[in-house]
This record gives C-alpha cells, sequence and structure tokens, in this order.
C-alpha cells in the first residue's frame, strides 16, 4: 500500500504498514538466536513490538514518497529512527521511574536497570549500522545529511530530557509556557517529528523551500502532539501509567496553567506536592521482614504500617488533589486549544507545502488531524 | 612531543600529553555555558577530567603516528574513543552499582542515576561530530572504515556487558576461562584496544598486514591489560572501591580460579556469598524515622539494628572470606602469571610487526610492559 498512488488511503493502515516495514528491516540488523539474545538483542524488539503507533516510519516514508522518494531507499532510515526512538524511550523509562509503556511493565520493570541501560546502548550502536547502509542506497551526499540530522537530532533529544531533569531536580516553577514549547521541540519534537521528515525529504532530493515548509509543518505538529499526550496523560488509559505525569512532577503546559491560576496558598501547596518523589515499591523481603518483627512483637502494627509506606513520598490522594485544581482551573481545555491552534498552523505549513496529490501526501494530512483527535 | 621524532620518551609524558590533546578536543565538542550546561554538558568534562591515564588516546595516536600518520588528523579519532569510553564508564558504574570512579563518587552518585543515563546518551551523540568531521580531515574511506569500526566496537561493548550482566543475574558459575576471556574481549578489549589501535592503523593507512600483527597485539594486551585490573582492584587502592568486584559478584580468572578450586562445600558457600547483593544505602529520612520510632517505643533497639541493615545483602565478613579463599588457593599468582603470558605475546606481535624506530613506537613498546607492571 505504501508503494500504492491511489488518492487516499486510510491513516491507520498506513501506519500500521510503515510499522511492520520498520520492524521487519531492524529484525534484518538484529541477529537471531545470538548467545546474548536473552538479555541484549531480544529485548530490543520488546518495545518496537509492543502496540504502537508507528508514528515515526510513516512520517519518514510519507515524506519521503509524497516528495517522489522510493520506498526501499527509505526503509534503513525508517529502522532508524524508530531504535533511536526505542532506545530513548527505554532509557527515559529509567530516568523517569515509569511503570508502564505502551500497557506493559517498563524494560527495566521487568529485567532490571542494568539490563535496561544496556538495551538501549546497544540500540544505539546498532543504528550506527543503517546510517553507514545508507551509503549504498541513497549515496554519499544524502547519507551524509541523513548522519549530520541524526546527530543534531541525538544532541536535542539529550538537551531537552536534560532541560526537564533540571527543572524537575530543581524544583522550578518559573517555567513559562515558551520555555515548555523549546523542550518539547528538542526532547521529543526533534526525533518524533523534525528529523522523521528532514530524513524523508532529503532521501527524495526535496527541494530546499519544500524542506523548509515541510519542517515548519513538523515543529508545529510536535508541540500539537505532545499537548495532546499530556492531555491523555491525565485523561485516559492508554498504556501509560494514568496520570503518571503527576506522578513524576513534570513540568506539562496543563500543569503550568494550573500553577499560575492557583491562589498562592494552594499553589504552595500543588508545589509541595509534586517535589515529592514518587513511591519506591517495597521488596518483597523487606516485606517479609516487617511482618516476621511485627509477629514476634519487635515493632508494633503502627511501626510496620509506616515503614510499609515510602516516607515523603506522593500518595493517591496528592495526586487526586492536583487533578482536582487541574479541573477547577479548566487547565485541559487551555492546553487543548493551544495543540488546536498548532495542528492548524501545521495544516496551513502542508497547504503552502504545494505538494503534488498522491495517498502520501494525504497521510501526512490526515496525520495532522489524527494529532489532535488521536485518544491514544 | 607527540609529534617528535626522538628515539625514546618517557611512557607518563606521552600519556598525559595524549590525554590532554584528547580533552583540548572534547572541549571544542561540548558548548561551554550552555543552558544545560549544569545537567549535561559540564558532566561530559566530570570523568574525562578525573585523573585517568589516558591510554585510548594514546594508543590511538601512537599507532597512527608510528605508521606514519599525522597527529592533527588523529586527534578528532582520540577524542572520539575518549568519549565513547567515558560514556560507557558512567553507564557501566550505574549498571554495576558502582560507588567510586577515580577516586571519586561515580557520577550517579554525586547527580542522580537519570542525569548520569542522559550525559552517557549525550557523549555518545556528541561522538557523532568527529565521526562525521573525519570526513574532512582525512577523507571519505578512512572516515568510512573508522565509522564501521566504531559501529562494531559500540555492538562487542553492548554484548560484553550483557554477558557479564547474564552471568550475575542467573547466577552462573559455569563460566570457563575462554568464556571470561571472549568477555573481556567484547566489553572492554574492543573499545580500549582494538579500536584505538585499528583506528591509529587506518588513519596512517597503514598495510592489511601492520593492522593485523598490531590487532594481535591489540589482543593479547586487552587480556592481560583486564586481568592486571582484576589484581588491582583485590590487591590496590587504584580509585575504585577495594575489592569492588567481589560486593559487585564478578566473574574474574581470580574469582574463576578460587571457585575451582575450593572442596564443594566451600564452593557453594562462596557461590551463595557472591549471589548475595550488595548492600543499598539507607536514606537518611529512612534513618531518622528508626530512631524516632524506636524513641516512641514503636519499635525495638533490636528490630532498628535490623530495619537499619539491608537484609540478604553481602557483608564486609562475607568480603573477607572470600579474599581469603582467595588468598588460600594462590589465585592472584595464577592470573598474574596468565597476564605477564599475554603480555609476553603482545610484544612478541609487536616485534613481528617490524614497525621503523620511533618515539611511537617505543611508547607502544613501553605501554606493553606498563599493562603488567602498572599499580593504577
Amino acid at each position: 500500500m505504501l508503494t500504492a498512488a491511489r488518492a487516499t488511503v486510510p491513516l491507520f493502515d498506513y501506519l500500521a504498514e510503515a510499522r511492520r516495514l520498520a520492524i521487519d528491516e531492524i529484525k534484518r540488523l538484529v541477529p537471531a538466536g545470538h548467545e546474548c539474545g536473552a538479555v541484549l538483542y531480544d529485548l530490543m524488539l520488546d518495545y518496537p513490538l509492543r502496540d504502537a503507533k508507528g508514528l515515526r516510519p510513516a512520517l519518514c516514508i510519507a515524506t519521503s514518497r509524497a516528495l517522489g522518494g522510493g520506498l526501499e531507499a527509505t526503509l534503513p532510515s525508517a529502522a532508524l529512527l524508530e531504535l533511536y526512538h526505542n532506545a530513548f524511550l527505554i532509557h527515559d523509562d529509567v530516568e523517569d521511574g515509569s511503570e508502564l509503556r505502551r500497557d506493559r511493565p517498563t524494560l527495566h520493570h521487568e529485567h532490571g536497570v542494568p539490563v535496561a541501560i544496556n538495551v538501549g546502548d546497544g540500540m544505539l550502536a546498532l543504528a550506527l549500522e543503517p546510517l553507514l547502509g545508507n551509503l549504498r542506497t541513497v549515496g554519499l551526499g544524502k547519507a551524509l545529511r541523513i548522519m549530520q540530522t541524526i546527530a543534531r537530532m541525538a544532541r536535542e533529544t539529550a538537551e531537552g530530557q536534560a532541560m526537564e531533569l533540571a527543572w524537575i531536580r530543581d524544583g522550578r516553577w518559573d517555567v513559562s509556557d515558551d520555555d515548555y514549547y523549546r523542550m518539547v521541540m528538542k526532547k521529543t519534537g526533534w526525533y518524533s517529528f523534525i528529523a522523521p521528515i528532514t530524513i524523508g525529504a532529503t532521501i527524495a532530493g526535496g527541494s530546499d523551500a519544500h524542506l523548509a515548509t515541510l519542517v515548519e509543518m513538523a515543529r508545529e505538529l510536535a508541540v500539537a502532539f505532545q499537548i495532546r499526550d499530556d492531555v491523555l496523560n491525565l485523561t485516559a488509559s492508554y498504556g501509560k501509567e494514568s496520570c503518571g505525569d503527576l506522578w513524576e512532577g513534570k513540568r506539562t503546559l496543563i500543569v503550568l496553567h494550573t500553577m499560575r491560576s492557583l491562589p498562592a496558598a494552594s499553589r504552595a501547596a500543588a508545589q509541595a506536592i509534586l517535589a515529592r518523589p514518587r513511591p519506591t515499591p517495597i521488596a518483597p523481603s523487606r516485606r517479609a521482614l516487617l511482618a516476621r518483627l511485627e509477629l514476634e512483637g519487635e515493632i508494633s502494627a503502627r511501626a510496620r504500617a509506616l515503614l510499609e509506606g515510602s516516607d515523603a513520598a506522593k500518595t493517591a490522594d496528592d495526586v487526586a488533589q492536583l487533578s482536582q485544581w487541574i479541573d477547577e482551573h479548566a487547565s485541559i481545555d487551555y492546553a487543548s486549544q493551544i495543540a488546536t491552534e498548532h495542528a492548524l498552523r501545521a495544516r496551513t505549513a502542508l497547504l503552502r507545502a504545494e505538494l503534488r496529490p498522491s495517498a502520501h501526501h494525504d497521510v501526512l494530512q490526515a496525520l495532522v488531524d489524527f494529532t489532535i483527535a488521536r485518544e491514544t
């Protein structure tokens, strides 16, 4: 279907096929039956094979094809983007202490932090191979431009992650909406939108004018997409932990709006809650020890309850209180409105690009609409 | 001095200068005064600026120069190797739960696990720039071969780390000396010896015969160096935690020899000790809570002591017992003997390479001798 020239094509079928093609390409890179399979190579396929949207390979393929690029020439880069994306997810999940990813326990929850970090590093190593393979498939000039884009992308991602980690660690709330946009562009905008679209256009040999307009679309989409992600985090069950952003104390556009809107006393209370760490699960051996000590009369029932909890951590009541403040100040509506504005600007940019009609152009247009309509 | 053609040059001066040049090159890559400095870019210089040997840049530069390569053309690759090396160290320290690196707390002990993982990722991203920059300085063919070497190196490193993590996680002791050599070649041999020497020879445009002989030297050196590292870990204070390998339950040649030599009952006891996790430090807030509960009569003194310790973790007595078994079976002598044999084979390989006399050749020879004589 990704090779067809039909005028319309259902978006989800296109996404699914782009994802399948990228996974097939990754499977060609990941050795099967390797002695390090169980703790390295097999786990590289874990996140990609979970129920994902396939957004990045689809963006890369649709952009390339819409500008006249070939599917075969685009696939190694689609796989490359998917490898980087999933490596970042694995490391981010460790860094954020996230529990769920795509409806299943995060990789470090299933296999431990050491294995998870190493699998991410292994995926970054493996991604160097399609980067080099591009030399054969798209030629020297384009392959080098793709490498430059990936180098920039990887730096931007680390900077975005650093910005967010610093805000949380330093308890900073003097964060403006503009700071949020800048962080989002770096942390997810580059690897989810700017790089896939830039690389797709590079492979097709698109003009500088096309590239500039499509990158503008990518930037608007990136903001719309992330805001929608923040909204879904608070309102839907969509594969991540419900309200995970509140447990992790993230500075989303929604929470920033609520904080600005709260009276001083409540704002201080909200800051105090958000500053608390999320509870760390008690180890089974520790739980057993506490039970035994209580039985032996060495600790009281109250002490056991206290020691089983994690002092100074957030509670479910804390998170419910934050949710209530967010509702009271209509912060989700505020953020959704802004997401819609960015999606509209993305659509305008796509129109200005004046691509010739194709199924791939239709997919880009459908992706813009999907960005704010999506429920997962 | 690295440009001089003198016949002999003191090894440590050469190492120090190679390290300084690599750090200068890294400083050119790392933006100063960046808004993400405090949690990203400044921390990329933390490990490189600690008191390190500069082994990898020196090997790369000495190999290149000994084969007629230029210093300027070699520096970006020396920096690249140092960036990868230090990124791996940061991630390894998190994965191993290590406490000290080069006489100071590990990066994740000082700045937290999330920042440490991200700094490592940022260094891997930054390393893509000298990889691309090589195109200008050494030309297309050599730049591509260097990229291929780095891609292979990064994969081998992840595989070696995976092998070791799997042995520890699965409690495996059916590990032969040959398994150990294979793991060492992947985990540290590739990035510490094979890649620096291969890249140095590539830059100089050395012959295939030279490359093959020098890679043989690299492989022998890698084993000798790692065994010496294992010995120092148990016998010296050299910047890492004393007996850290025993605390972490690592399969070193020394411990494998002791395990083979112990009678069955003691072997089972040793396995049980090595399988226990290292104790995790108790949080100050938790310590305060326990003290308060004891004051209030909610827990007994015995319960407090038990709860302050970490149940089922290794103790200092455990590690002392392991050390005693290692001494009783002369396992350090066994391993040192093997290290010497490998160093001798490395020296023979270097002789067979028949490099023309130069200060750089002398440095390679001195490095072989240093590998087993070193005390840090």
